[in-house]
């Protein structure tokens, strides 16, 4: 029996108020509105618009009917994903009907299914990866793809949908949700690996966890190869677009030597110029200290932070340089300059995710030193942290997302998205609740277009997690304080396996 | 309490034969010869010459007087090292003083050292990396190294030196040991992430087990972020120069799609564009099933077991290049085209170790497709894996390895490898043994001299594990039959905790 399969046999642990499914109570009064541009949402979501916040409770058994339910995976891979399914199949009442789409939200477009047995999941429960149904990246928007998906809906009769995904396909799940109307209610399950999806009901987002515990162990390795061998600068940039939460929580399990931060960049106003300098001479000074060697951490969203990239970026998009973007464009390695002009998407943009920030950085650093001995390594960390077992915390979260799901399909709601609460208590005491998804809702640009979106949750310069990387990172950058948290553990001390996210708090 | 904390109190199970240092006997009369140019390692080493392999058994009690040894980590990281120490600190009879020598054995010539004291070793038990007393790649080579060797050696009074290293290293130990003569003993202790240190003794170099595992999670995490996401063929190249005993070992774990074994290659002696073409004719044939994903794995040193590239290799370190020569260069990839010709290390030699060989592979097979969806993901596993929290087994094994050097220092004997035979057994049964290093040697051009060497064991076509391997391969091609062995645990259940590298038979 290997790890997977042994993991495969082992149940989630539940909290105390979804024991007896049964027995749950959702309620709430207080209406609620939405982040801003209150009249756009209101009008996009007449129906949905203004819901209570739902919070479970215990009370007496209620009856609950089978329901015809269809689950679906949107966007990229995160840890728990399966287990999301899992504990919604299991919270469903007897003689429900699962069935999953195929190749995410276009799967329901197309009419793509499969029904999902106790027998079929079995083998996913507790497993990493999205692979039991796959998933994708369509949005369903036009009037067509809304049309098509309805008809799938109706073809196979649901009474229910859930939604796993991101800010953008919850927000999508509110759109299907007041598009299909009373006859299917909807239900958006939060998930990124990015921990930018949250909120006073969602602490975290599932899979980060998973994600940074997996990087970490990595970086840990990492920094302990730097302090053996003494002469490699290992510069690792991670995976998450747009935030910096995975950079954060990484350098507080880890301790690296310098951490690159988007948000107090961008706050700052710091040129690329003053970035490097600052790095060059923490480098030159630990050279000084006989150090030639050590770690930076680097946001993969960085450069567009950086105010004269973010222009320069607009600027290129656009197909219009300026003079001083041509000039910022021409400080650049000539193999980043190389792809912001060669590597376009389909819509002509420049693919953020596709510089090699972590060579750009090591090259303008390169350029900036005075030392002799300067042997820099590059990591990316990404595609291995979104699919690993999920950490015992994205199990069981994930396993409750689900049951969450479940409850709230099972009351009749719709527009909603699963919440458990109070992830920083014992499994026990979590909590559940649902809120709805037009409350979260502002409207910003996209694509040239006001749509309606649910704004990414940034780094906090005020949070407590930031306070406590910036009140140690000085001491950080010449005492070699580093961590090696090791890999992720299943079994022994419930201090090494149960613990969760430290951003969280 | 973190994880290497926990480790850290945690005492490593030790072979019945080792449980009481005092009974074990080391015995042995035959006389050894060595792999080959008897009469130029006879020469070099007259005093070491012949001498017996000597097994171990348990006998009655001996009285074992204190020693005052030094000890040495030389080359790269391995995770175990610190455990080899520990071990070695452990078994030395009561009253003895161990000296570690900092940064390789540099070290010993310019007398760095630091004396190993209980307390100071305990933070280190059972942890990864090399970071106790640090390592370095210097060779004790000239009249002058070997001179101020034998001076700090004096000045400490030290009676035994343990010599934990690789090929190089080991041979390295028997030449000091030679030189030294009979006031001081040395033994060597076999480690390499490679595996490439292999023979009836050691029938695996510590290090590997976490290296490899290290390794599989992640390539297990990509293979299942692979046909999650379905849209992405991930290129990685592990470490580990010369032998593909990692690549193997990997493959064997995880069940890619593709791996290339250098020394396969080799022997069919096929063209870089018949490998190319293989792999493409996979990649098409995937395609036409609705796959444009996978899984390659690349094993480090391969471009040097590529017939034609290992010719342009030679023909550029000598400054002439022949006209197959500049056809062969001019076809590859205009990225490497330039690391070929301008990345030389001090002697002007090329280095292979900066090539990216997972970029040239991409590149080619990019050119011979006909597909259109083709989004390749570049990797490089090293550094990640040499300094991980040593496994069960890396753990164990190093601090029978130590316990054994102290052993063969005990029985007063010199110019020994320690070796802990019959691993593929429960640790309980595992043995004990001493191997004359010259018995390893032949002579081999390094550098333009002739040297004595420890011949690197490579990859065995005819031996079980790749034959498993090449048994399976062509099913693993379109089956996506991969495996996710999920991150090293070390509690839970022993099938999961207790496994030993696969290779290992």
């Amino acid at each position: 029996m290997d790890l997977c399969e042994q993991r495969a046999s082992e149940a989630p642990k539940l909290p105390k108020i979804l024991q007896n499914i049964d027995q749950v109570r959702l309620e709430g009064q207080k209406s609620t509105t939405c982040i801003s541009h209150q009249e756009e949402i209101e009008k996009q979501f007449p129906t949905l618009f203004g819901a209570p916040i739902l919070k479970g409770s215990t009370g007496d058994s209620i009856e609950r009917k089978p329901l015809k339910v269809g689950v679906v995976l949107s966007g990229g891979q995160a840890a728990g994903g399966h287990n999301v399914i899992a504990g919604l199949f299991d919270s469903l009442p007897k003689g429900s009907k699962l069935f999953g789409f195929l190749g995410g939200p276009g799967g329901i477009v197309d009419g793509h299914y499969k029904e999902l047995t106790s027998q079929f999941i079995a083998s996913y429960r507790n497993q990493g990866g999205f692979d039991m149904i796959g998933s994708g990246r369509t949005k369903i928007e036009s009037e067509e793809q809304l049309k098509k998906s309805k008809e799938t809906i109706e073809s196979l009769k649901l009474e229910a949908l859930v939604v796993i995904g991101g800010d953008d396909s919850n927000t999508n799940a509110a759109v299907l949700a007041e598009y299909l109307g009373s006859q299917v209610n909807v239900v958006g399950v939060p998930k990124t690996i990015d921990g930018d999806l949250q909120n006073p009901y969602v602490q975290i987002s599932f899979g980060f966890d998973t994600a940074t515990k997996t990087y970490s162990e990595m970086i840990g390795n990492i920094a302990r190869d730097a302090i053996s061998a003494k002469k490699y600068y290992h510069f690792v940039k991670l995976m998450g677009r747009s935030a910096s939460h995975i950079a954060l929580e990484c350098a507080l399990r880890t301790q690296p030597n310098y951490t690159f931060i988007s948000e107090e960049i961008e706050h700052s106003g710091k040129a690329l110029s003053e970035l490097i300098k600052e790095l060059a001479e923490m480098i030159e000074k630990r050279a000084r200290e006989g150090k030639n060697y050590g770690v930076v951490l680097i946001p993969e969203g960085l450069i567009e932070f950086i105010p004269e990239l973010k222009s320069l970026i607009l600027e290129l998009n656009r197909g219009e340089l300026s003079k001083e973007g041509e000039k910022v464009l021409h400080a650049l390695p000539s193999a980043i300059q190389e792809q912001l002009q060669m590597d376009r998407d389909p819509h002509g943009n420049v693919q953020v995710s596709h510089i090699q920030t972590e060579k750009l950085i090591l090259e303008l650093v390169k350029k900036e030193l005075t030392i002799e001995n300067f042997s820099p390594v590059e990591h990316f960390f990404g595609y291995e942290g979104r699919c690993g077992l999920p950490s015992h915390f994205d199990a069981n979260y994930c396993y409750a997302l689900g049951s969450c799901a479940g409850v709230i399909l099972s009351h009749g709601k719709t527009g909603y998205m699963a919440c458990v609460t109070d992830i920083h208590q014992p499994i026990e005491k979590w909590g559940v609740a649902a809120l709805p998804i037009t409350s979260l809702l502002c409207v910003e640009e996209r694509k040239g277009k006001m749509k309606p979106v649910i704004q990414k949750a940034l780094v906090d310069l005020n949070g407590a997690p930031f306070k406590s990387f910036s009140s140690k990172r000085e001491s950080w950058k010449y005492a070699d304080d580093y961590r090696f948290p090791g890999p992720i553990q299943f079994y022994g001390p419930d201090l090494i396996t149960e613990s969760i996210p430290l951003i969280v708090k």
